[in-house]
């Protein structure tokens, strides 16, 4: 299943907060909703906010032209939709892509932003196919595999990226197993990842976060693969709050860890981790647990989404094209 | 407040799985209330379920003298308190410490108990000022500390041991503010830290258990300060599931990670962490969240309770005689 499509003259896309209670498919015929749909997380992971993002370019062109607001009215959008949320490259990338066709009509945005759908969707699976050779290169295989957040289709648009991987490795009959930090606050492991794998048949275990580390200290994975938000020139990764532990687990036991992530979601432009903004969201999300407070009413909570994870810390980055490695000093 | 107390014939203790919605006191009358409530977590803590375990084998003996039932039956229900859970080592040296006084009729086991409490208690209370000593002279305050679980009051008899040194620290006006991690899957810090620093009137934030490593590469705590279920004679430290992830983020930043445990949590009998046992508990804690699951019904957890801290991330043991120095080469 696609989990974000384009339909003639709007986008529909299954709503990842309700999963996996319910699959519940939102119409998005207007950019209010499409921002609203990325800020809430309705549809989140970095490649899927990317076409979200494109896709909302393509809606408000189509109005832009109907209504005969002109492209000023499509910039104004497309300024709206970029910045709905900070720390992944692709939202921005990809509004940027397909808003210079912007003076070419709105079929020509479309069509550009259906092609970057598609693009992405190729991607994933390039990536997947060389992150498994990877792995098989680095004698990890056959893995029990550790990941954190979501990286399936859910975040991408029809495959995925470190679980991607982890798919066709699955395909190889390569994997034994997968831990998957259930990843808190909004629980996109236990609640996606998990729902994947489920569907997928891998065999797979649910861990609180804290745990990652240890499990990985005991000898009981072969590899990490996570996914990515933003990567800079450097080779530092930002990625969903909980990642950089993880490598740092990794690095001391020896295991690979590897991000993956398409060509988009790499950006030159930032030199280093330090220069990539990490969002902060709302403390309810940390202090309300199944809708009931936790905390007491005098407490506050800190909410980064995002963390960074030093390049010294990461043995590989794959992407559609190729292998980068940081740790040894590779720079994008 | 006492959160576990003897009183005269019986024990009364507040039940910390309704913290803190509700303040509950549960009177312990026989040694199965007793299990049950360190079983489910009703009372934990290291040094306040060593206080359990003692006052339930005074509660073994006044029946056993009672119902003149033999020291057999005092050694056969302290032998069912002492497994009641693995890891902490002071539930079982607590138990045999006063069971060796059976002998001696009921009321010495009771002295003996009742003793044990109390020097558990001021021992509390000499741990914190020897650890607030400790971050003086590590030149740490005014600190900003990030700690794990729950260490106060409610983890001990009256003081506490982690979060002990942050009440002393803040007594001498050197604490800025806490960052508390939730403490998945409980919710320890969230719930029962985050409600004794909001009491104390300290500045706090909660974060997920994922955010603490960054909120110390970030330069945001100037000192990690946890306390210990059980730790070895290398100086390799059990505490609750999360605890690794810290040390290894803090010897990367360069900032102090210390353990506060009495003497009574040192076990120089277990040669390494290798060899102390991890409890593991129910998947539940993890798949059922606010009594709703999250993961899909073919998903399984694995939930390990703790986690073993290798010596050479530890930069201070304090307990209350002495200051440990494991990542020196210190051992106990």
């Amino acid at each position: 299943m696609r989990t974000i499509e384009w339909k003639g003259d709007h986008v529909v896309l299954v709503d990842q907060t309700l999963l996996p209670d319910e699959i519940h498919w939102v119409e998005v015929r207007d950019v209010d909703t499409m921002i609203d749909a990325i800020r809430r997380l309705a549809v989140r992971g970095a490649p899927a906010i990317g076409v979200a993002g494109a896709f909302g370019v393509a809606i408000a062109a189509q109005r832009a032209e109907h209504e005969r607001l002109g492209t000023e009215h499509v910039r104004a959008e497309a300024g709206r939709l970029r910045v709905a949320r900070p720390t992944a490259v692709n939202l921005a990338t990809a509004v940027d892509e397909v808003l210079v066709r912007a003076d070419a009509g709105a079929a020509a945005v479309v069509a550009d932003a259906v092609a970057l759908a598609e693009r992405y969707a190729l991607a994933d699976r390039q990536l997947a196919q060389r992150g498994a050779d990877l792995l098989e290169e680095l004698g990890a295989v056959p893995a029990r595999v550790h990941t954190h957040c979501n990286t399936g289709a859910l975040a991408t648009v029809d495959w995925g990226t470190a679980l991607g991987i982890v798919r066709e490795l699955h395909a190889r009959s390569e994997i034994v197993s997968v831990t998957a930090d259930e990843t808190r606050p909004l629980l996109q492991g236990s609640r996606l990842t998990a729902f994947e794998l489920d569907r997928l048949g891998i065999d797979h275990r649910v861990v609180v976060d804290g745990a990652g580390p240890s499990v990985i200290a005991r000898g009981l994975a072969d590899a990490v693969i996570v996914g990515a938000d933003r990567i800079a020139a450097n080779g530092d990764v930002a990625n969903k709050i909980g990642t950089y532990p993880l490598a740092l687990a990794a690095a001391r036991a020896g295991i690979p860890f590897v991000v993956a992530a398409p060509e988009s979601t790499l950006d030159p432009a930032t030199p280093t981790g330090a220069d990539i903004a990490i969002e902060e969201r709302d403390e309810d999300e940390v202090l309300v647990f199944g809708g009931r407070r936790v905390a007491p009413s005098g407490s506050r909570a800190f909410n980064p989404a995002f963390d960074v994870t030093p390049a010294d810390l990461v043995t590989a980055i794959v992407t559609e094209r190729r292998v980068i490695r940081p740790a040894r000093g590779d720079r994008l």
